[in-house]
């Protein structure tokens, strides 16, 4: 299956199908890609470099305006895309949420970003709730899809919970850039840090990973985040497959699903995790269980 | 802190202290490394490429022969040794321990690795009762040691609780190889997915990794495994700081313990851990609780 990672800066045109999407889109589709993913917040600005309450208003549901469209676009050229939505869910409710539109056009699940970062630049405990639904993978006609969300990431428990619950696939709509205050050397570890920690998850749970960035200098008030591109779509053993530059630029490849199971019965892995001594997992610090007490109260 | 890796083949005289462990650790020690890290069962042939029940012969108690020779070393030295021991508990349990000697030649503690492989070439399952005491970083005046075992590399979840539990530092005595049945394309995949999911660990728990692999070819019956070698260190971002080639070599990097605080600051992924949402972690299919009765069962 081929399928194609569409990265592209924020659009020139914001609103449910902006330009720079649909052209993704097509040129992706027109190569023979069967699954096309997206980047975070694709149809509008990274509004997150500051938190500002006007902004709610660029949110819309889901079902709504973009997933009907990308539903169009996607029954019409016989794809599965794999979008992102500013969902207001309910007023004072807002996620950031991946949306998959089935080959058929039909809205086949969203996975609300469970992970949530805050940090300068990305305010986004600020506009979103957390998803509340767990790490749920996606069937569709291109099998079933573990879609997380950027900041998902950087966590290896998110990329296993997909992985143990069926998916043949990781994808991570995201927008992750520079601050322009730090050093080239910087800049570089983080880069690489961004794009091995995720083929790390490829090779822990022996899946094909997908990423689609943000590309571009974005501004908003004081602030400044340059996006820095490098889309990836790497195989289950973590080998890269396609990395596309600091530009806007669709990248192709071809996934055999059925390596997936030739691996894990070459290196079993999943046979072999340690369930009975992993509850430590279950508390910030590692501790066995929570303490009910604040700390220091006797 | 200086660290460093040293790199050996099986020695050409096992025991307590082969020659090729002693030289390694006092090359190691004259260069300023104030904590030395070996490979797997360095002081013996890894009998675990064949089944062979006389094998038990090679165990040992610890504290025994290997923990008191490398804790007189450790402490001429003044440098922290973590070591790795096929280790008799009692007879009929056994385990693949490894052990840390703190630089006034005490044994500080040991791990017993919990994730135990079986595969060809790899017979772990016959030789080694998986560890039943967790996983539980060391402290020593090298600072507060996560130390694994090479299988446990390929489980995000076993270097993440080290690391909520205070380590400092992530070491892995490893013994991993070729089944030279394995094409060259495949054997470079093996090797850059060994180091990338380490790598993937460190970035994740913004912790310096080091790694120490056997080397060289061992023969047993018709059975044959090539080590490759490989061993390296990288920074808390992952970044590579030293790596050997396929020879024997000892490694060295300097390591700033400062840098984990300032890195989990500016990326504050372990405030953001889902652990309301990873209970399906403690399952082996992700299902949020086990069924109490046998599949098909009604």
């Amino acid at each position: 299956m081929q399928i194609a990672v569409v990265q592209h800066a924020a659009p020139t045109d914001p609103g449910a199908l902006p330009r720079e999407t649909v052209e993704g889109i097509h040129e992706a589709a027109a190569a023979g890609a069967k699954l096309i993913l997206l980047p975070e917040l694709h149809n509008g600005p990274y509004f997150c470099i500051e938190q500002d309450p006007s902004r709610f208003e660029l949110a819309e549901p889901v079902p709504g305006p973009t997933t009907d469209g990308l539903g169009v676009l996607a029954a019409r050229l016989g794809v599965v895309i794999v979008g992102s939505v500013f969902e207001r869910r309910l007023e004072g409710v807002f996620h950031n949420t991946a949306v998959v539109l089935d080959a058929d056009g039909r809205l086949a699940g969203a996975y609300r970003k469970m992970h949530v970062p805050e940090d300068p630049g990305f305010h986004e405990k600020f506009y979103f709730a957390p998803g509340d639904q767990g790490f749920v993978p996606v069937d569709t006609h291109a099998g079933r899809l573990g879609v997380l969300v950027c900041w998902d990431q950087w966590f290896p428990e998110a990329a296993r919970l997909m992985a143990l619950r069926g998916a043949q696939l990781l994808l991570y709509p995201s927008a992750i850039g520079w601050d322009p205050l730090d050093t080239e050397a910087e800049q570089a570890r983080q880069v690489e840090a961004w794009t091995t920690v995720q083929r790390g998850h490829a090779i822990a749970n022996q899946l094909p990973v997908a990423v689609s960035n943000r590309v571009g200098l974005e501004v908003s008030g004081s602030a400044e985040i340059r996006f820095w591109g490098r889309s990836f779509i790497c195989g289950p053993q973590g080998e890269m497959l396609a990395v596309a530059p600091e530009s806007p630029a669709v990248i192709h490849a071809e996934i055999d699903m059925a390596r997936t199971p030739r691996l894990r019965r070459q290196w079993p892995f999943l046979r072999d995790r340690r369930i009975d001594a992993y509850a430590g997992l279950l508390t910030l610090d590692g501790a066995l269980s929570t303490p009910r007490r604040p700390p220091g109260a006797s």
